[in-house]
């Protein structure tokens, strides 16, 4: 089994500056470590809890920044797709493009995504159980694209809950397509603020620890200089100056779950 | 309170002939019972488990089937829409626009669905408890709509499962915009066959009157005349030969209920 | 169908005085509404959130004032026991023996019960499925008690919520045996407040009615003269004033849901 | 933080020597891995799903057993009580005495168990959130007993399935009481089969890794030398041959995980 991949920045490009300050502090962590990074933000927020929410700089000045970021930093991208005409465009410039989990389901999302031949970030919608994913795998499939990544995010549990099922990972695991955890969205309290979701940062590193404890190919980590103060989802980012020490903690159990030999049940 | 509205129809518009046998079948029963009604299908299922499942006839066709239907029966019609740029032609025919519980988040499409100034029926997603519906019904309002219907179709319980949770409507009614009932879709249990959603058809009676003993506006019905060769949904689809005897009792259920003095606790 | 039996009363016994004037105000109303009714009264809450809370009078003197009550107002009797060997002298006193929810796994004391040959309400835990409780029928039945009542009180919806789920009562009603329905407890928040669960006594008439349209056996219904300072549940307690306008909507609503012919789909 | 301590044997008692091979099987591998190890086991399974179920042997012939395992193998032993009655003297022989989940709210026997001042582990309900374990904490305290631990063991997940909530581990922890995870009942699926629970053994690693992550105070896992003919719980129990590769991976990560600094976010 290979090391883990952080998939790893903001959650809505903020600006220009703020994307390559926290670029530049994410690759020199993840090199420091020695851990393969890819870069991630958003460029639209589409769904919001509210109509005045910032939702970020759009696809056209949001692409840029990230032409910017590989050419200043080498690193590959990964940003997330709302509407099937921004897959092309977006698939030009960035390395695995994102299918929403609230979009999941609908067809012709996944057909434009397919079609771009990137790799795809599909992640698991709080309302599907592991065994449903098999459904969009096929979908890709079907329509020609078999780079696919599974991304698992917590599932609902009662009212303005999440809950992530560990068992739910040696389930996507059988598909023997890579599985990772967006460990930062698995935090949310959904409706838990007046405005927005509310969230659980101060559990990140146990939860995080837990899902890299079944072996898997990656961790998704939003993370912010200034949680309190970040545009959106800043009650489940990881404050940035923690970045090095969280990442420490999560290479060493990595390595050491990987270093298990399988025990057949 | 006034009497209750049908939304009743089908599920994908198999084909014109079917929409027409249908329409004639809901209108002559709805007359019958004097139940004001609204003739329900979808030219499109976007969010289908496979990409091999019917999808419908699209918008084009599926506008002309409308147009057909009222012209033909004099009733109005509600669809649902999927992405922004269908929300203005679909609103030229059809005169309640459904946003798509799954969809239910995203803004674009609020956007755009709000400024046709159709009536809007708002699907409530399986993962929003019934306290955040007021977010978009928000959005709508800031975005110049509030012609707003909230949709119960039931929450996400465990995996493969739906619950009804009956105080949602009393929580929601609170909005003072009309509360309905779509008790088709709260029966399916999702991801239930291999490749589609399995549903408990033989509960309509049952968990549409508990809903309409919440006294709500409306009741949203998808019936078949052989649910088992449905296209879609085949598995909560109500025999259409049952429509009659079904309609009668919700009718009654639902003018006693509405008879009833408010009782403050 | 017969028409409905209440079993109606208060949650525990906090004084032979209030249990006299409770008896006394519910068979008056039952008597003028013409519905079958059992006083349902607690002499020990043995499961209180807190060491301190009141927990009533005891087995003994419990079950004098249900002697009282039997003997002034002539209705059978319904209360709890929570061990086995309270099953046999409760059963020499009152009509019903209930067992507990959270109890209703454990063998010895459903042995117990049985063995009293009184009736038995058998509380369907909040974790269990439907399904599930054909196999505490069964653990009756092999004990030779077959005089069973099954009774849905709601289920676990994430942490500190219940939710009732419509579908279980026809599932339940498979088993032949009568199906009533505790909306009182189904109104619970576990643990909503600092020492004790909260509850949603607002919603009684909205949950009580949607219950009811299943057409079922009997209602179960917990009231107070003071709900905001009864000693146990206050938050889930109807207000003993409004037991009569609440009881004329339940029996109609009742009445109606019985007429109704079978609907076979 | 101390290594964890391992709450291990078997589920029900089927034998004097069943359980005497088994004790011996993990004595020699929790010595060989230098593992602090508790031996367990049931004397009654008081709350199976059928009446015809193997529930034991009872507490006179099981305490006798459990003497000779003491004087044996020199280990300390944990067993669960049901009843009041039983408390005491179970006490007298076992070293920690467990309160089953079911009956955790059980006040008479929360007494009875702390009056023994035996160390008490509390298993949490799977209808219980984990701030609620606060309640069922001080019942015991204020009863003089504060010898105690806390047991997760998963919480109700829609019908016939549970999940184990990681973030609940620290919300427990934050008691400063001892927190375990009793991963063998974890993996039930309750109502599975016709007549018992189900279970998901093959997925017993992935689980106890995850648990392990959160830094805690131990581990409670049944085993069997032949699951699938083991009398109670067979689908979760680890095949015993495989026990001591199992404590291998489980022992390296607790002991990587307690070798991480805090990180305070």
């Amino acid at each position: 089994e290979l090391p883990f991949v952080l998939f790893g920045g903001m959650n809505v490009l903020e600006s220009r500056d703020l994307a390559m300050t926290m670029a530049e502090q994410y690759v020199k962590v993840t090199e420091k470590l020695g851990i393969p990074y890819v870069f991630k933000a958003s460029f639209d927020k589409a769904n919001r809890s509210s109509i005045n929410s910032f939702r970020g700089p759009g696809l056209d000045e949001g692409l840029k920044i990230f032409e910017e970021i590989k050419s200043t930093f080498n690193v590959p991208i990964i940003t997330d797709v709302h509407e099937p005409y921004q897959a092309a465009p977006t698939a030009e410039v960035v390395d695995v493009i994102q299918l929403p989990a609230f979009l999941s389901r609908q067809t012709d999302l996944v057909m434009a995504m397919a079609k771009t031949q990137a790799v795809i970030n599909i992640k698991k919608a709080q309302f599907l159980a592991p065994e449903e994913m098999r459904h969009i795998l096929t979908k890709f499939e079907e329509a020609g694209n078999d780079k696919l990544i599974l991304c698992e995010r917590g599932s609902c549990f009662g009212y303005n809950n999440l809950v992530v099922d560990m068992l739910g990972f040696s389930i996507m695991k059988q598909t023997e397509y890579p599985v990772i955890f967006d460990v930062t969205h698995a935090l949310q309290k959904p409706g838990g603020r007046a405005d927005s979701a509310d969230g659980r940062r101060s559990q990140t590193v146990d939860l995080a620890l837990a899902g890299m404890a079944q072996g898997i190919g990656g961790l998704f980590l939003e993370s912010h200089p200034d949680p309190d103060n970040a545009k959106c989802d800043g009650p489940c980012a990881l404050p940035l100056d923690k970045l090095e020490p969280f990442l420490e903690q999560i290479k060493q159990l990595d390595e050491l779950r990987k270093s298990f030999g399988n025990i057949e049940i």
